[in-house]
């Protein structure tokens, strides 16, 4: 089937292009002798995840417990997940995943910590850790230095617990506005790491992964000496939110909303059937920038406003009722989120129909 | 169950406060002699739909064919869609279904009328039609007045379909700042499409029905005269937008998010496990206002930011970490949309789970 068959709204993936992708990233981790542990946020796809793997990803990262067990039951064996999980069901949960699969869980507090090594020691079995350190992005986290170390010391007294190290985000590397803005936030997230990591050998706490890495950081962090992991996630798609941060170019996206122009109810009005519920409403860029909903490189117009079923495109460029647009969304990771499948496209063709086995995964 | 035994992020229904919403705008249709045509764009779920038309709905409005598949699956059997469905896939789906249901379909351009028309002289069927109009919105639909005879002409002579009458969207009255705003808006909405209406029948055209109506102007244009039809969504569970639009009380709200306090890693800084993907992006209120991602009335606090999984509340008020909050949402038919269930709670306790049938119903 040709890919302007597909009924719409509907997304697409270029098959090429993505594929480009998760190889570039791949090359980059082996040449700094980095492991590469992508985050599966964006595709919520074991296929896809698989194929990171196969491209030389260790292991990959998932944000939620309900997750990681989507990602386990279709055999990826090696999961990170990069986020805290409080509560007994959802612990109960991990403990049973771990006896499966390599897993490893972000804490950032004596509370997280002990109530997890109290649910383990109960189930007579251990899970390795990570510290979540909060490198400047200020939202989850302990601080590095001397609270990383704190909380490393009582993790130490926590009998079913192992650190395998550290893990960050620097995800304010979103509100830089310079490339070199992103390059300081970049190796300011590796060096921060690695000196934490450092902290805690010198005190006699093994530390052996120090993990990092967003789609715009990975490869400055990624090139610091000490860093041993990153775990860009948006990279294996892109976004145009990518391209404000210089982390890619327009073509290397791969992934767009297949959208049906169903109305011109103006001269310079068209209407497509891809709204909220399609694109989501997440801003372009950085925040407080009005960048529209989502590009349209074909017609070189923008998305100026959605409402919940209607995008809407001020413009008076030539649309017909009916026609087909593809749209390069904003954000990759919740655009994929509204969808049950990805249709991937070669030379115009549909090859493969990609199910997202993660999306509704809310626990 | 207990509502605080739920895994989160979760989505509950204040049973007793829904199910007063719902009467209520019934007793006001009932009131002024007008249908009620509720629009399940909201809760996307069957059962629900159901219980508008035992109050005393004349039938549902969806917003696409797929939706409206799922709903008579159900048992629902008389639906509008109140948007343009372009392409022949839809239009064959739509064909099947007016078999089984009292169908109306929304046009708002000769391409669209044409096309289904031809379509249905295939199909040897015949299928009702309303003109979308464009009050004030701009978005789809044509202008009032002439343009929406030219095109009431145009369906006249198309052999296949029936012009039932005319429908209109005051959206802008998403943009008003006071209640007088809004009010002239619902006026004016109402007014105009009984003008239009009244054009069509002096030029010998049949115009039974004249819908109108969002939530925020419900209630204004509903109680114009020779208006036959209120299509309200939202006013199911009321929201924080709705609230700042005059349509109800914040303690109307029947819709909330049930997170869980995963981390407290500052003084003043607390974090929920309901990010993006549960909360959505979607602003409080009228464009451009910062009012944040959701309210929490038990500690009057408003979620500040929003990553994908991360809720961030920057506050001084106590949390503990483990502790669940329940958070109104900014927009609730965008935040249902996230979901596969709902919790309905009555007393504290789960009394009943809501599959939210038309999530994913995208074409």
């Amino acid at each position: 089937m040709q890919f302007h068959e597909i009924d719409t709204p509907a997304l697409l993936i270029d098959l090429a292009r993505m594929e480009q992708n998760i190889s570039q990233m791949a090359d980059f981790a082996r040449q700094k002798g980095v492991d590469l542990r992508p985050h599966t946020k964006t595709h919520k796809c074991p296929e896809i995840a698989k194929m990171q793997v196969t491209a030389g990803a260790v292991g990959i990262t998932c944000a939620k417990i309900s997750e990681a067990e989507t990602m386990a039951a279709e055999g990826l064996n090696d999961i990170l997940i990069a986020n805290e999980i409080i509560g007994t069901k959802k612990i109960n949960h991990l403990i049973e995943l771990a006896k499966k699969v390599r897993l490893c869980l972000a804490v950032d507090s004596e509370f997280g910590a002990k109530s997890l090594n109290q649910a383990l020691e109960q189930a007579d079995q251990t899970l390795e850790v990570v510290i979540e350190i909060n490198c400047g992005q200020n939202r989850a986290g302990v601080l590095p230095g001397g609270p990383a170390h704190e909380l490393a010391r009582i993790i130490a007294d926590c009998s079913h617990l192992k650190l395998r190290g550290l893990m960050t985000h620097g995800g304010h590397s979103y509100n830089e506005i310079s490339k070199e803005g992103i390059e300081e936030v970049g190796i300011h997230e590796g060096t921060v790491m690695v000196q934490t990591a450092n902290l805690l050998r010198q005190n006699g706490i093994s530390a052996k992964t120090v993990s990092t890495g967003s789609t715009p950081t990975a490869y400055y962090c990624g090139a610091v000496e000490g860093v041993t992991e990153i775990r860009p996630g948006t990279y294996v798609f892109y976004d145009l939110t990518q391209t404000e941060l210089f982390a890619c170019s327009p073509q290397d996206c791969a992934l767009s909303v297949l959208a049906t122009v169903t109305s011109i109810p103006a001269a310079d009005r068209v209407i497509v059937d891809a709204g909220k519920k399609a694109m989501t409403s997440d801003p372009r860029g950085r925040a407080g920038q009005n960048g529209g909903f989502g590009y349209i490189p074909e017609k070189d117009v923008t998305i100026s406003k959605l409402s919940e079923e209607h995008g809407v495109i001020e413009t008076d460029s030539k649309f017909e009722i009916g026609e087909k647009v593809r749209i390069i969304p904003n954000h990759a990771c919740v655009v994929v989120n509204m969808f049950d499948e990805m249709h991937g496209i070669r030379n115009g063709q549909v090859e493969k129909v990609f199910r997202i086995e993660g999306r509704g995964k809310m626990l």
